[in-house]
């Protein structure tokens, strides 16, 4: 990949860019300050920049003159990197050039991990829960007239060493037909055991040689959004992926009152049918994008909280809302797909993740599997951070969980432009001091329709070290902005004015909203001590924090541990996966291990029930700062919070 | 019981025989022909005995005049025992009362065997496949709050050493709402494994203690009939029975026309709801007459031949009827009852007996099972005759089996005015050589309707041995008596005339029948001999003979050597075990050891196809005779034919 040098005048900041690449992310990278306000789309022209030296792709735009283009002068967001650049930022006087070399550039970007599948081939892992096995069968004669069941087990046995197969009546039905329709060469669908000594099923019976064609559909049922994965279980690679709404929102946007609907008559089922439906709708979509028939399908494997998978399986959920919170069941044997109302063949088997406890689900449960740090000697910490959040701390020998009630802000529930992270989520931010203006980049470089949960940290991170707003998430009243305003006795930072908006209305952050994320990283935050001080663990003990949620294709460490999300900690021994219960669920249809290991992780795992915990309360309260009421847990923020005091007393 | 001694004159035999039986049984038993046309509801008044000593209760008519009845005439078939007694047979003369004396009296009966449930639990094998738990689980706490599958699961391994359980996805849905409503105080109902270290499937689970209701079905499903009885698992006791005329006959009254029908679109589909029906309707009968609740039945066990059973699973039978005849399979995993359409609770699970081949089913596995010779050393054969007729050879060792397409004309088949053993099916026989009118006693003592095949035995063997059908089955031709008449060309003998029977019509046995009869005999004869030589053995080696059959209460060994039927064996070697698929199919839910054990005697049994066997039509044809070509190897009846020619020659 070629790259260039992208330098910027008059702070002189230089930056390595990808060819190709927006200038705009480059500056934004480079930690300088471009206004932007409609999020990256050349809709408000104030991204001008002049190109002094070197060339880039577009960047033209009406809102120029033409003297102005004749002077170099681009929109950085329609500009695209194609050499060595120099290019300068118009800033009105020395005190805003001074003022942009201040604001906080983003921070480190969390390494991110995925699946790999090559580690799993070598492992000889890669051994789907279901397979496929072409055999040849010899033609019966009077001499040798066994059943064709008889027969296809036999030749199963013979030709590919295996044992303890039981045929399904279903198949039973199809086999005679189709021995005979095919010359007796034929593809069996074997589903295997989770225990050992377990029995094989052979689920389906095809003519001639399908083993080639065997897929899979992976599943994160969330309470928020649905993501569906279609997978190829002979390559491993996923060949589509799909996130939707979960119908069930229209009946509650939290699992509490989903509960209270599901406890109605007739409420549980339409709960599921609502889920079902949105279920039904990805995969009508992942299967006609990558072009695989229903029919090669053969297994589905779904992970959701623990309320989410008992609605899914009709299974009431009332009594994991009430103390002493006891869910109907943690592990769930396979059942048929189509016995759910799933669309998908009658042999398809569906694999649901099992859960811990009330309110630690088959998502984390998934994402313990699938980020696979349960095998690992790392002492590790992982969050998953959704509609609410959930702790697991531990490593191979041992691990302990528990959930915080920390609510959906980083999904964007609570927050009055919150979104989740898709196409027009406000995503990078940066903010000029002096002018108050922003700089926003939204997710597709389009025009803004809110915030995501990166977007939302970002936000708050920069007000905050900017001193906009202070360690209680208030703004400072003596700032002089049209952008700050209060609207019904409420403070506003107005993030983009509502003609560059995908939804005519100025889109803003509030001191409610701030108040809201407050709560929710200092549950998380306080969620994690309360449970390393359980273990008799520090902070500094961890090897590894893994960080799973939808915030969108990355997470800015520093910006996390500037709000006080994440404690301090090296950035290395940071890892985001994404969606680790989508993650746990593909890595489920891919080796039956899987299975057999969350049985052995479920018997490791004790959950813990934060509310029980006479400590977590304090905590809590102490947590409910940026980033904390003690500043000295974030050494290098009071550092950098000191240096920026020292500037402004100049 | 007290017993009388009742004596005939002029003849001077004697019996003993039970109080409150009826007196013209007694003279069956005793050898003693007596008129009788109308099988004993005293209509014909032909059966006219006068009581010369002791006492009587009935056998009082209009058709005896007041001077007859003061005289000590009564009818035979309506006076029940009362005291020794001395009874006079009124005959015309002389040569009358010899003749009479010389007609075949009523064989041995052979033994009956039924389940040994005293046996079974002395063994400690009264363990149903499907059993009942009561639980008392700890009420769940903050402390203790595990699933509630958890909490169950652990409570049975605690209070019942369970272990290795897996909870139903329908039981999960149900258990958090039962356990609360209960107390926590449950019952589980469990479904036992078939192989060793197989998992228990909770399959339901009901508040309070109801481990002293736990019923089953045993159903043997016949091309004519079908029988179901339901079960106290506690007890281990049938608490009713009904039979019931297979509603597939409809379609077809031999297996082979009903895979014919099968194979039509949509004809699969509606045999199986034919026999679903009949299922449902015995299912009904027995559930309402034995006041058991369906929710308290768990099992369902069904025992069939390969092509019924194949239709009871939809699974199409086409092969099965052509060569090499492929049965689809010979095991079947257990099935939810519903999934059937069997009208019976979600729960109740159902059990469907193994195959061995096309033609050897899951009635003869049934039967096996049932009588228990596989377990025995006892070197045993075992004959299903049915609609069609199965041998089993064998013992605990080894097993070899053999169908003979014998036709249904011991279930009333192709034999004019036959029927299966029910009311008003003439069953004894007796002919009077002389006067050449018979004693019919029909079952239930009513009006003859027909000829069951106990009956068609006892006719055949008695108009052989008196010399009126020669052994080709044909009629002498000199005899005088207007019941033997030609009708349309063919011989007939009338059984019983128009005016009592129950259908208005003659009842007759003709040529034909008896050629059908013979053919059948012939072809299981044959079979027989056949399997023997195969494995090497001769008759005499047999240890036992075990034969089920739908022949009625009882089978007349003599009666069934004398046609041929069986080879002339000692006749305490002779077992008759009546309908042995539904003895299976009972002890098949009274112990989880039978599943087991199938599995055993399928791997033990090798199948033989007669019709590959070359010697089997020579051995057919030599047997269409009355009792066979060679009258050697009957040599007792040779010796009476020969004492009967004697006695004629004087």
């Amino acid at each position: 990949m070629t790259k260039h040098r992208v330098r910027f005048l008059p702070f002189n900041r230089q930056i390595t860019y990808p060819d190709g690449k927006s200038l705009i992310r480059a500056a934004l990278e480079a930690g300088v300050h471009v206004n932007a306000a409609c999020g990256g789309e050349g809709q408000c022209g104030k991204c001008r920049v002049m190109i002094e030296e070197g060339r880039v792709e577009g960047g033209c735009s009406e809102m120029l003159s033409e003297d102005e283009l004749a002077r170099g002068y681009r929109l950085a967001c329609r500009s695209r990197v194609r050499s060595d650049l120099v290019v300068r930022i118009p800033v009105e006087s020395e005190i805003d050039a001074e003022a942009l070399t201040r604001c906080g550039p983003p921070g480190r970007t969390a390494r991110v991990q995925q699946i790999n599948l090559e580690d799993l081939k070598n492992q000889g892992l890669f051994i789907p829960p279901v397979e496929k096995r072409y055999i040849e069968l010899p033609e019966p004669t009077a001499r040798d007239n066994v059943a064709d069941t008889s027969r296809l087990i036999s030749a199963l046995r013979k030709q590919h060493g295996e044992h303890r197969l039981v045929v399904r009546l279903a198949v039973i039905r199809k086999l005679p037909g189709i021995l005979r329709e095919s010359g007796f060469k034929v593809t069996a669908t074997l589903a295997r055991p989770v225990f050992e000594r377990g029995r094989t099923h052979i689920i389906n019976i095809e003519p001639g040689d399908t083993t080639d064609r065997n897929f899979a559909i992976a599943v994160d049922i969330g309470t928020t959004t649905v993501f569906g994965q279609l997978i190829d279980l002979i390559t491993g690679n996923v060949l589509a992926e799909r996130g939707d709404i979960n119908a069930q929102v229209g009946y509650g946007e939290d699992i509490i009152s989903r509960i209270i609907v599901a406890e109605k008559p007739g409420g549980l089922e339409k709960l599921q049918e609502a889920v079902m439906e949105t279920i039904n709708k990805i995969i009508r979509k992942i299967v006609k994008k990558s072009g695989v028939k229903r029919d090669e399908i053969s297994t589905v494997t779904l992970a959701g909280n623990t309320t989410l998978t008992q609605i899914l399986l009709k299974i009431d959920p009332t009594h994991i809302r009430r103390s002493p919170y006891v869910p109907a069941s943690t592990i769930y044997p396979p059942v048929r797909a189509v016995d759910l109302g799933i669309e998908l063949p009658r042999h398809t088997t569906a694999l649901v993740y099992s859960n811990i406890s009330s309110f630690v689900g088959g998502d984390v449960v998934a994402g313990v599997m699938g980020s696979g740090f349960y095998l690992s000697s790392e002492l590790t910490m992982y969050m998953d951070i959704g509609t609410n959040a959930e702790i697991v701390i531990g490593n191979r020998d041992w691990l302990v969980c528990a959930a915080c009630s920390a609510g959906p802000a980083f999904e964007g529930g609570g927050i009055q432009f919150g979104m989740l992270a898709s196409k027009g989520a406000i995503e990078e931010f940066l903010i000029d001091p002096h002018t108050l203006e922003p700089m926003i980049l939204t997710i597709g470089n389009v025009r803004p329709r809110g915030i995501c949960g990166s977007g939302l940290i970002n936000i708050v991170a920069n007000l905050f070290e900017t001193g906009i707003i202070d360690n209680l998430g208030k703004f400072r009243h003596d700032l002089k902005s049209d952008r700050i305003r209060q609207v019904d006795g409420v403070y506003e930072y107005v993030l983009a004015w509502k003609e560059v908006t995908q939804i005519d209305r100025d889109i803003v952050i509030t001191e409610t909203d701030i108040e809201h994320l407050i709560r929710a990283k200092g549950a998380i935050y306080s969620g994690c001590r309360t449970l390393l001080d359980e273990v008799g663990l520090s902070i500094d003990k961890l090897d590894r924090i893994i960080i799973s949620g939808g915030f969108g294709s990355h997470l800015d460490i520093e910006k996390a541990m500037c709000i006080g999300l994440l404690p301090e900690i090296d950035p290395d021994k940071i890892t985001y996966i994404g969606n680790g219960s989508l993650m746990g669920a593909r890595i489920c249809c891919l080796t039956n291990r899987i299975r057999k290991d969350v049985v052995d992780v479920m018997r490791k795992t004790t959950n813990f029930e934060l509310s029980m915990t006479a400590s977590y309360m304090d905590r809590y309260v102490a947590a409910c700062f940026l980033p904390h009421t003690d500043i000295d847990r974030f050494p290098k923020l009071k550092e950098r919070l000191a240096a920026r005091s020292a500037v402004e007393g100049k």
